[in-house]
């Protein structure tokens, strides 16, 4: 997916929201458990009821992968049913030597076919730039994280005077350009966004957190929103743990609505 | 597998070889391409030639997952396949926040009984934490990696005066002990092996970058040998891509034997 198709998109849906797809087979729904595909069934119940209101959705890769070939094919199934017009992620954190940077942007941009992956950037340039030579897909740097942990390291200022994750978006941005490479942000430090946000006025920025997390999306608009948006907000066991019965799909909406209808408020005031 | 019974192995091999097996059907020779599974064939007979030699092998995960199903049904039947005492490396370079960390212990733990997984170290302490849970597992965390990259951001000086690997160095091994952490640190960084040994005195550190990548076994052990050996050295391209023809297996021996020997050397010089 390009830039302007995903500010389109944002701009018809008056939404920045992401659904995470954190789908473990452990939570979801007694009643769903007899089915062939537990897994696949459930997500395809979210996404019938969110898509009209979000604009991205983030399978995070280790609850498929953590059920072996099962989960491989339920992501599979799931990917295939979201419709094109919305932005898919995957949530991976990957990043290694260049051929097996290679060999991980295959898996999720050939055989796959999502328009996004999540990376890590601690082994820097020829960990990341494999996967920018794919037309209209991107890349999504881990800048600032919202876990109690992303103050370990990230945080760290060098000599001169400058926060880990500052170093890591002026260095990495010039690998690729605002049309192919976003950050993530956490929106438990929202107020970090504005000093990202002066280094990187157009990149899009991921920012998860938001619900369960703790983030607040008011607190992020103000100090990460730009003049297209410029924003993907995740939320995961927020919307798709909202309910935890029968109804689960029609909780699930009831959340993601709050959602969408407080982004369309936010993005009204900055005239998008 | 214990620390003890790791030590063990390098003292009755008298080797702290390491095989990695990046197995790309691509580089695989012609001949095995027709069996059913070329590439459990090819790492069958890497194994059964080189599994004297060895103390551990490092299937790196990209290479597998890039071919989807059938590339994870290749991954188990290597791993089945390991003689029980050679210690095995997940070569993933995970972590993400804690329940999905967990996610990945689960994989590479208990769906696939890895002795060890690699992990990133930038979203900190509760992204890494979950895999020190299990029992007898490690983690073997990224400090100072071997590529071009790998001087982006590890070598950044911190305000008073660290480089970045030593921050992480410093910090997560409070996370675990040295009988359940091990880092990776580049063989084409062998000098700076002997700081993060004045760190770390006791970790096992695991060393790619031998061979294609241009490291010098004798200078890494010069650097980063303990008295207890300390070091998994591997490599992967050097060893298993050796020779193109139905001769590959023989020509893998050969080029695991001349490190092994080198290892023999170097290990009694030490005394071990």
């Amino acid at each position: 997916m390009t830039r302007k198709e995903l500010i389109s998109q944002i701009k018809q849906k008056q939404s920045f929201l992401c659904v995470g797809l954190d789908t473990d087979i452990d939570k979801i729904p007694n009643h769903l458990l007899d089915l062939e595909d537990p897994v696949f069934e459930f997500n395809k119940q979210i996404i019938d009821v969110t898509k009209d209101l979000c604009i991205a959705y983030k399978p995070n890769i280790a609850f498929y992968e953590s059920m072996g070939v099962s989960g491989w094919n339920s992501l599979q199934k799931t990917l295939d049913y979201i419709p094109k017009n919305i932005f898919t992620i995957a949530d991976a954190k990957r990043a290694d030597i260049g051929n097996t940077s290679n060999m991980y942007a295959k898996t999720f941009f050939k055989n796959t076919d999502f328009d996004s992956v999540t990376v890590a950037p601690y082994m820097g340039a020829d960990s990341i730039t494999p996967f920018l030579k794919f037309e209209n897909k991107w890349v999504i740097v881990l800048a600032l994280t919202s876990n109690k942990g992303g103050l370990d390291f990230q945080t760290i200022k060098s000599e001169n005077g400058k926060a880990l994750f500052e170093e890591v978006v002026e260095t990495s941005q010039k690998w690729g350009t605002a049309e192919n490479m976003m950050y993530v942000v956490g929106a438990t430090r929202a107020e970090q966004l504005a000093e990202i946000r002066n280094i990187i006025p157009n990149h899009f920025l991921l920012v998860p957190g938001v619900g369960v997390q703790g983030g607040n999306l008011r607190e992020v608009a103000k100090y990460g929103m730009n003049s297209d948006c410029g924003l993907l907000v995740n939320s995961s066991r927020g919307i798709i743990y909202a309910g935890e019965g029968i109804d689960f799909a029609e909780k699930a909406r009831e959340e993601a609505q709050k959602l969408q209808q407080e982004m369309t408020v936010l993005l009204s005031e900055k005239g998008i």
